[in-house]
């Protein structure tokens, strides 16, 4: 059995890679680490861990981590680049943050406040890239992987296809996604409480602010093979989990309806988490929801010359731990599906 | 006192009009009439208009409408043009359906199956205007007005003052809106039951098929004086009431940030109902719910040369039945605020 | 006109009363006061109440409250008394904490640890009295009225007409309601975030542990005119407002179906705010949402031999600041209804 | 490999079987069959079955469930007699539907509009009988099992072992239990719709109309060895999924608080399913969403003479196709757990 650690295991993040792995045949829960929380039940503060409930959570620190095949980093931005320098090389760890997602030093200065730790490879595998070949590429026996965030997941896998097969252009890309509260992570601060979010939809680091921008427009310039720029508008919608994310591009002139679908369908034909919906299907967050899945639909609006792609994924799963659990398959040379949810929890 | 009659009183639209006009000073109401819904309680379908719960619904005809001062029709699509036309002239005549809001013939026939049916004054007081004027000037003393949509309102009233000030581009105008699911109205279709709703996010109508995308084409060419093109999604939210509209249009070249937010400003510097709020602080649909406020905020983002506006409001009062009120009062003569709720209930 | 104060205004109950009072023709807002909101604009913290956007809150202290005609207290249980001894006696104040709502000091001991600070007439005008009479008849002309909690207002107005008539026994009555998330306030607490609650539903309180349990059973004796033993269980409902209570009490033996709803019938009869609904109708937390309404149905069960009394209302609304304002309107002379939302705000 | 055809798969209980099963290992899903639905692609009624998308659900017959080993009927109340009496005696037939569940003939006649069918053994593994034993020994090597409703579920498990360990009365059982719609079943009533339900709670069936009262009432009085009587509320609350039953039963004169704690934990120590909570920690629907989970806490109330026993349960899988798998699995002699979630999806 392949022996797996958890740090940060109280937060959402850490409490779902605990949910996948429980459903893990080859995979054995090691040492599960917070910061405040440590020292308590895993079942006061994840009571749907039944199999877990009488684990105690430990400190978070090399030595608590050691001894582990792999180290899943559910840690607050900033906070894995330490850690993970004093784990050994041969561990595989996976880093759910976003320190080694970006690898233009100017993008990172210019949304995060800690230093620039470098870049690992990116554990997206179903996303295309200019010139052929996917992501999935490199994660095969990675020994560190960076885990995208949430939107970028949603949004890239949207987009690439179109940008990879030259039916879209990547300028002037336009984002608005929603996203379940989950999104914003456990900590109760006044604008999350439910009174707040219940019935209410409210945007937030709009113009550009949010940290997942130059992320999601790297994504897209390597899968366009050519600079990009995105306006990204995130928003929070009134349910626990979820990313609709909804992606326009202005259509290559020329470019018919039947070039813009093959385009898709030629991308994600043999993935198993991502999925063209049949024509005329559009997709559904609640659909998704508990699943690594990533439903996809896409149309070409000859009246404004825009295609307008829409992905629904779990942030959780697909969008965060399902990935982790995904990228560590490859890693390991597992089959990539295995122990990941193929069913939503719908309705 | 001012007698008005609703014919449509059992939908959603037709039991908030009722729900301000119980507060309206100097209005009396007379018939609510139904089509299917005739001969029932008012108590049994709309148990939240406590006044009126003994009142018993009656069939919707010229019949029943005659005799007073308003009558506002919050009929489907397509059924007003009929009854509109049995009605006298001096009679002030309110449209909550779309009948008579285009007036580009080739729009309605692209979008609608009933002929054409003509245009109306359009009752969206605060829509600024290319060359200066809002729509207000057409309301005074007019007797035929036709409501203007949902999802029209919140994009119109997002854009039109950058439009009308030349500091956005009027092409490639991106739109993504989420709506609360009463905008979908009281029908019990099997993707709106409340299983399916909960804790989920959809898209509908994507590629510029909603019945909204010509009207906001045309309200957002009146601002700029010039063609507009939209790519407009709308998506189904998690919520009963709201509606929050997230806008981008490219920025003219060589706009800056002070230059934008002066055009949002001294277009709705003296309005009592739609609101620019400080900067930094971002629309929340929950605000605005059961109000006829529409709150705004915009930004430009230099990075992708955008600029986005954000508006929420609530899609059955200022989104409908209060726009309706709104336009009586400036038909009438009376105030324009009149009766109509400037609070929100919050959270 | 009336001038009134509101200390904890940046409380959800504190901006209700200030909603309310924005609605009220007799009543000026005054003074607003918080602790640690003192200093922030109004707009920031309760932007749905747009006409008060640009008021700054002013710390909460005996100077910053002097000088109005009425003070409403919507501060933390507990710091009501200190206050309303610095206020002068000609004063109306009125307390939506439970400072002095008990009039046993055994009762305040077990469930507070603050000093009992004594008892206030008890802002619950239709709640009837053993021997006739309702607590209104306190009201009229007090200086000092403690304003009923939220789930006592629901509960004992679902039971107290089958007490105060004699057709069902005051021991071993049976309580479970549910609450919608803003009756725990607007403090941030981990199990209050969007994502805990949304979707769920939990009990809290269990076992006669909540601090309304000795209020709900003062209540029910002084209806009954005799001691009254209650099992209640508060949960959390996925809503921000809205209770819905339901209540059982053992029928007496002989008592039909008929003699049941006549008690009730007799009761309401002429109440403004509080309705039995029609046979059959039951109440919907959805429709008194905004109002100060209380819906409320009842039913015997004979296979149990149970009385089921089921009451709706808006824990914000009656259940805290429509309660205060329609007792600050009895105690001023002012008709009981002035100024109080008669309808609710649905869907 | 076992073979499993799902009548009724179009329906929220019979896409959950589907949704277990394709996790089940030793299963393998054959026909899908639907009435109304027949003939469409399953992905078009259950887009989260991604491993089923293509399917295509055929009409419900004899012939068409004939040839597996195992047939799931989850088919409205009434309709399942019919069906089985064409099944061979050999085939498991699971029933979700109420049609067997029952053993008193008036119960029937009293609740249901079809003739009595019989009874079949019943489903609830967990469920303590007075005089030892409980229903798992029923259910190992049965042909036919009668699957219990989703309220009975919780309210049994619930209150069982303080019956059957006499610490607590059958009669006067007092139980208010709050259910997500999805309960309602996938038909679009006008009640149902999204708008009506999110933000609002409301009973039905009150005063004992709910057909699930009998079959509590009888479980109740197994569990007891005496006669049982019960007050049963049903309240509709703003989720998709989970269901909070909150229980309560008179104490036994002069029994204490550890001896009612002893009474649950003696009955749930090793079932694999259900579980006691540690003291202090309540059940929150949320952590068994999507599993086969119970979570249970019980508490005596002193000064109301009340034992307060509350459990969560996911309606639609411990509530419906949970409990019929973990059946089949014991009528089939697999190890109970098989294939069955023994964690949540939260939050």
């Amino acid at each position: 059995m392949i022996t797996a650690a958890i740090a940060g295991a109280s937060g959402y993040a850490g409490a779902e890679i605990a949910r996948l792995l429980l459903a893990h045949p080859e995979v054995e829960i090691g040492a599960l680490t917070a910061s405040g929380n440590a020292g308590v039940r895993m079942g006061d503060l994840a009571p749907h861990l039944q199999p877990l409930a009488d684990r105690v959570l430990e400190p978070t620190s090399a030595e608590t981590l050691a001894g582990h095949d792999v180290v899943f980093l559910a840690l607050p931005h900033g906070h894995s680049a330490a850690i993970a320098q004093q784990l050994p090389e041969d561990v595989t760890v996976l880093d759910c943050g976003a320190d080694f997602r970006l690898d233009d030093e100017q993008d990172w200065t210019d949304y995060y406040d800690t230093p620039f730790a470098g870049t690992w490879p990116y554990g997206l595998p179903e996303l295309v890239r200019a010139g052929g070949g996917k992501h999935r590429d490199d994660l095969v026996g990675a020994r560190r992987i960076a885990v995208p965030g949430c939107y970028p997941t949603a949004v890239s896998l949207a987009l690439a296809p179109g940008l990879a097969a030259g039916v879209i252009e990547p300028t002037d890309v336009v984002v608005v996604a929603a996203s379940g509260t989950s999104g914003a992570g456990r900590s109760s601060k006044p604008h999350l409480i439910g009174a707040e979010v219940m019935g209410a939809m409210s945007p937030y680091g709009v113009g550009g602010g949010h940290r997942h921008t130059p992320e999601i427009r790297r994504n897209l310039a390597l899968a366009a093979g050519a600079d990009a720029t995105v306006s990204f508008t995130p928003t929070l919608a009134p349910m626990p989990r979820g990313i609709l994310a909804t992606t326009t591009a202005r259509a290559v002139p020329g470019v018919d309806a039947a070039t813009v679908r093959a385009a898709w369908e030629s991308a994600y034909a043999d993935e198993p988490f991502v999925h063209l919906l049949p024509e005329g299907q559009w997709p559904h967050t609640g659909s998704v929801v508990g699943s690594n899945l990533v439903h996809v639909q896409v149309v070409l609006d000859e009246r404004s010359g825009r295609v307008v792609a829409i992905a629904a994924e779990d942030n959780l799963t697909k969008g965060t731990a399902g990935a982790a659990v995904q990228s560590m398959n490859l890693a390991l040379g597992l089959p990539e599906t295995t122990g990941l949810p193929m069913t939503g929890v719908a309705p």
